[in-house]
């Protein structure tokens, strides 16, 4: 029974709520897998969504690319109103709220704009829109005395922007570290556990539908960096900052490294990290050594997982479902829920939850650290160069590190057994440095290695609980 | 720096926010840890919770039992109304919200209704008092067209009522399983971690601040059950039904069976379940077998976490402090927010999100299960008495399983090595069966055992993800 939910009636007190007020008209554009997913649930949970809501969520226009293909989903839907063009749901009178849903951010943006123009709510999941335009669709919101939220846009069913704007809005936020794309997480996931390449993780993913064709957004880190930008926000009271973001993803992360890493006792994860320091706030999202122990690492698959330091609150992890049709659907409904939750007999715009968390005269733009002034502890790995001895190779290690002012966590030597060839290499753990200074330590080593130096980033605190 | 958040000047631009509504003026009863911690943080983050808000929120009065002590506390605090009378706070003209942190369930109850009456909001940490008089005060609540909001009564810093009542509001919620219990969640930890016995993990944690010196309402799960119920009825839209719930907590149970699971790859948690089934739901509180791989089985130490599983979502995890000062104040801070960003012109009462998430007339009293009737799997030991021989044993448990249609998933032998004189036991993982029977099964055992048949309960799919 309990694998499948979708079989059971509603309680009966639950069908038999009628709502007084007049139900929220939406217009939803696209009716990909996430649109899908918000028609399937709002028609599955109606009457229980109208019980917690208040008032019905009702879909009364849908814009899709290819009329045809959506009679398929909607089978028989009398008096919704299908169409090809978005614009016409964005602006039609019958409409409350819009929900983009069709991704991308030029036209998107169009639609989203003429929407808050015409006095309609907007609901969206489209990362890349917000965090490219963000300044621009948040000000039209605020312009108009609407809504413009995007729970669905982080984390998919994970409601951590709610965490940010109200859960947790007593505190003073340290830092931000998410595992916030699920792709990406999906990949390192079999990296590990099966001990395979990146190519073929990818191979895998792309077969069960966890990466795209084209898996660039996910795999170089881009997606998490839209994803970031909204967080930092929410997070500290800045703009959007996507233009900001250090970004390196995934692709260059070599099998060796994964399993070099598991014997240290880490696990490799693509983290978006937003850390608030003293000169200003680090926002980055790259490949990070994590303690296997820690919760953070063990949110495996195509999972998502958010830790949130607050000065108050203490660390606290939200994880769940990162994408999937439903799973993100859950995210953007409770947003429908929310606006149909606003008073319809008036209420100042003003009081309404800010759109970034904090209202706008408020948002201070913390400036952003660049990378080289990063402070992390580092792993790095090196072969040594045929005709040197490890014992030369630390030898040098040692004088280079003593150079540079770094000080040394672990050093250890792991043998590689998955070649015909076992190969011989050196491993090493920083206390906390510069990413310039760390960069620069690789290089020099570099003299000594027969193939690239490796260079990873390990997790400070601000990645564990 | 990240280790010393208190030190930190707030930016500029939080500082120099003004918001033009008039403060929220907060009453608050009770100047314990929490309330310290309330006190506390609002101080602290003054600036930045108003530019969350949009609005001020300050505490004019405080009433507290003793009044000389408050003063260490609340220092100079010009224009704060102190007073050992809190009917006297919970009825001032200058008061918008009361803040109930005294605790207890007799005299609580006369101040909140008090308060509610005179058309004031309410908010409130005390999960004992909602669980016992919630049914009088939410009616009096929505009566008086007021908030009454408790997210610091469960889970401590973690935001899940929220996340309940809005995050997942398009849910149809299948199972809530927590740990939400701070003080039992870190006696389990240490009972495993250091294989020490339920009394010295307990002397340990009241020497550390973490369990009271009666730790009744802790360890016998009445704390977890307070929370459970109130879980619950956001969770399914019922009335808060605490008698209702199943309740053992972690005083009986042996090292020697921590251990044991641990052996069978599990950790023993002391779980709050929430789970819906045809007939009605399940509330129970009770230790629980949990595999160890599992997120929630490595929610340690004081922390709690709280497991959701909705038909969209799909199950979701939120974890943080589960208690202490300013933990739990970040969530009422929360609830003040919340309270804050009400509109101040106007706004219908009945449009807020509800206070048990559903609308009173969507509530329906589904029946709670009887625990007889509750299915998982077991965990059963026996050592086999004197003079029998283990194949006896196992033979004769063979021939009783099969009696009573019961499945085993596991058997196992398990040497106990921590006394003297290793004694060996017999360990049984059955597949679900009714509560009613697995009991019956134990006590039939109890013919070739020396010593107590232990019997506990095992975690099905509602605790895992």
């Amino acid at each position: 029974m309990f694998n499948d939910p979708h079989l059971r009636p509603l309680p009966a007190a639950h069908a038999a709520t009628a709502p007084t007020l007049p139900a929220l008209r939406v217009g939803m554009i696209g009716l990909g897998t996430v649109g899908t997913g918000v028609w399937q649930v709002l028609r599955r949970n109606q009457a229980l969504i109208a019980a917690r809501a208040g008032r019905r969520i009702e879909i009364v226009s849908v814009a899709v690319r290819k009329l045809p293909r959506a009679a398929g989903v909607l089978g028989d839907a009398p008096g919704v109103l299908l169409t090809d063009d978005p614009l016409q749901v964005a602006t039609h009178p019958d409409v409350d709220v819009v929900l983009e849903l069709a991704g991308g951010t030029g036209p998107a943006r169009g639609w989203v704009l003429a929407a808050l123009a015409q006095g309609k709510h907007v609901v969206t999941a489209n990362k890349a829109l917000l965090a490219v335009h963000g300044h621009t669709l948040f000000a039209a919101a605020a312009q108009h005395g609407v809504v413009l939220a995007y729970e669905g846009a982080v984390a998919g069913s994970v409601p951590v922007i709610k965490a940010l704007r109200e859960g947790l809005a007593a505190n003073r936020i340290d830092a931000v570290a998410g595992i916030i794309n699920g792709t990406s997480n999906f990949i390192l996931t079999r990296m590990r556990d099966a001990g395979v390449d990146f190519a073929s993780a990818l191979a895998e993913a792309q077969a069960l539908g966890y990466a795209e064709a084209d898996p660039a957004f996910d795999v170089d880190g881009v997606d998490a960096a839209h994803k970031l930008a909204l967080l930092a926000a929410n997070a500290f009271g800045t703009p959007v900052r996507f233009d900001a973001v250090h970004v390196e993803g995934i692709r260059a992360l070599q099998a060796l490294d994964v399993a070099a890493a598991a014997h240290l006792g880490y696990t490799v994860k693509l983290l978006g990290i937003a850390r608030r320091q003293p000169g200003g706030v680090e926002l980055r999202v790259h490949p990070t050594l994590l303690p296997t122990h820690q919760l953070l690492a063990q949110v495996d698959g195509a999972m998502n997982g958010v830790l949130v330091h607050g000065d108050a609150a203490g660390p606290a992890l939200y994880c769940g479902a990162g994408a999937g049709g439903e799973q993100t659907a859950s995210a953007v409904i409770a947003d429908l829920v929310d606006v149909a939750r606003l008073p319809t007999d008036g209420g100042n715009a003003q009081q309404r939850v800010p759109a970034l968390g904090f209202h706008a005269a408020a948002c201070a733009d913390l400036p952003v650290l660049p990378m080289a002034e990063v402070v992390t502890p580092h792993y790095l790995r090196l072969q040594p160069r045929a005709g040197v001895s490890e014992a030369e190779v630390t030898q040098a290690l040692a004088q280079l590190l003593h150079d540079e002012g770094v000080q040394a966590e672990r050093l250890d030597g792991y043998t590689d057994g998955s070649q015909p060839t076992a190969t011989r290499h050196l491993l090493l753990l920083t206390q906390p440095v510069a990413d310039a200074v760390a960069a620069r330590v690789a290089d020099r080593l570099q003299h000594w290695a027969q193939g690239d130096v490796v260079r990873l980033r390990v997790a400070g605190p601000e990645a564990c609980m």
